[in-house]
């Protein structure tokens, strides 16, 4: 059995997105349904529509991979959530709960692949095409249902983006250990740096934005940053050459990370969160001399989720936010594309 | 006041090696001076002696950073060897002794630069031009002088390769605590890599030599790989891909490590120890996907160059040498280059 929910997305990956009609499958015994209140634009969700990193996506395709919203449904045998709880879905609602990344908590390395929470066949639930979050209502395993603590509710708007960028951003610097000792660069002022830099400091470490627009200096001060890097002015960069012991890299497209390398001291880390292509510009000679690392990370476990999100309750943290209706989302995309967000867009449900 | 002294070494980049008289500093008050009973010829002896590494060689240079020797002279303030010690001298003969990594025991990582063993100013001894083993005798702090542990002495012609060979391949897989869960994989079988196996086999791990050769199988297997990958077998990279926790890549030369990463587990690590030049194949989404590490190391502390020698004497482990007359050194070379060795040559002095 199936209901029929309001979305809207992409039939193509040349056309914009549009109102659609999507099936949902039935509350099964281990599944909770939700009414959508938020979600929020991750920028993979234009790389997905459109099909920019050869994914060979499936249409119609409704994104959305950062929902917020109510419990209105729950299986006969769902333990954690009740009808009325407010609660979140991030990027996964899958996996195979067996392998060993799943049992230690690390599902978003499932062995089998996660399920993604749109654009991929679930094969948990009878290869249904899994369809995200801009729509009005979504059904998911209980075990990929996160609970919001108490004190974000009133602020419930800005929550959805946790559940990507500020779990992309914080399971880095928890794996790694990033505190108070740390000097710590965040390459990338967008959704997910924005987060970086309100996590490393309320960690203790001591913050450097690190971007080539003049123009985020002020803004990324006020989101917490302790100074502000200027990667394209070569002076700036030679100053700050082996001072970082952690470099969190949010750049979204390939680059040259030679620049960026050289920043770090011993043993210094540089993890890659954005760019899921090509990187140029690794040098032996910089990586042996220093004992450098460079790694990457994807989003975060569910274990590891909830402790972010508890985290975030207990600093008051959330995103910076601005509200759309679910028909501004074209014209949001060429905003975002354009860098013209601050930080994240959220989509308003009806 | 200076010692002339009898060596081996290169008048320009484009010049053969030939004998040559050079000056030793007399023996101050910490230092140690040792007649030098053999040297290890190391791969990058080559790279500096023709200035491949754009290093601006300064000439005449006489290489050679893998020496045993027996003492013969020790300064006033000597405290830890005596005349008639056998000891060897590995890469490094200064260090400034006083920044984090120095007084850490990573005199190899020192924030002013380690003073190498040969072909640079040494800042602290009123910056002369160091000169390596390819001589009869040299004077050393004892600070960087080892003594070699008696267990090791019945075949100490075999010895040298593990002041830079040894000491180079030890200390990452020390870093990293591979042990015996681990699957490691060893790429390249050189003078680096056929010690690698034999410390890998040893930790305990499950050891896999990757190599492009065929003809290496039954070798690789004899020095204690339990298996070997042949890297230019597409099928036989993709039956591997993911399966191992660690790789020491001692490959000397720029090459794409992408096939490399992907054999990779979850939080695996590949350790960079060959190539001082750029890489190419480094992927975004190949990191993030299984929290892939990719480093490198620079050969190894003082500190743990002991504890190297310490657990080669206890498990009775030493590189494969063949040795040569000084004069045969340029022949040497050009074996090397053809890949002609197993695995080091050592220099038998007069």
């Amino acid at each position: 059995m199936t209901n029929k929910v309001n979305a809207y997305g992409a039939m193509s990956s040349t056309t914009p997105l549009e109102p659609l009609v999507i099936e949902r499958r039935d509350v099964g015994e281990h599944d909770v349904q939700l009414d959508i209140k938020y979600s929020g634009v991750c920028h993979s969700d234009i790389h997905m529509t459109r099909d920019e990193w050869g994914f060979n996506s499936i249409y119609p395709m409704v994104p959305g991979h950062e929902i917020v919203g109510v419990v209105t449904q729950v299986g006969t045998n769902v333990h954690q959530f009740k009808i009325g709880d407010v609660v979140g879905v991030g990027v996964m609602v899958g996996s195979c709960q067996k392998c060993t990344p799943c049992t230690n908590g690390h599902e978003q390395y499932c062995e089998q692949d996660f399920i993604g929470t749109y654009g991929v066949k679930d094969i948990y639930h009878n290869n249904e095409i899994t369809h995200g979050g801009y729509s009005n209502s979504i059904v998911v395993d209980e075990k990929f249902v996160l609970y919001i603590p108490q004190p974000l509710l009133p602020k419930l708007n800005a929550v959805a983006p946790l559940l990507c960028a500020g779990i992309t951003t914080w399971s880095p610097l928890n794996h790694w250990k990033v505190g108070g000792s740390h000097t710590v660069g965040v390459i990338g002022l967008g959704g997910l740096g924005h987060m970086a830099i309100k996590f490393a400091r309320a960690l203790g470490a001591h913050v450097v934005a690190i971007t080539t627009s003049i123009d985020k200096i002020a803004d990324a001060k006020k989101l917490g940053a302790h100074e502000v890097l200027l990667s394209n002015n070569p002076d700036e960069i030679k100053k700050y050459t082996t001072k970082f012991d952690f470099l969190l890299n949010t750049v979204p497209h390939s680059h040259n990370i030679s620049q960026y390398v050289n920043l770090l001291k011993l043993d210094g880390v540089m993890v890659i969160v954005g760019a899921l292509v090509p990187l140029d510009g690794l040098n032996g000679a910089e990586l042996l001399s220093h004992r450098r690392v460079v790694t990457g990370s994807a989003i975060g476990g569910i274990k590891e989720t909830r402790e972010m999100l508890d985290f975030c309750a207990k600093h008051d943290i959330l995103p910076d936010v601005e509200l759309i209706k679910m028909e501004e989302i074209n014209t949001a995309y060429t905003r975002m594309i354009n860098g013209d967000v601050k930080y994240r867009f959220v989509i308003e449900m009806n």
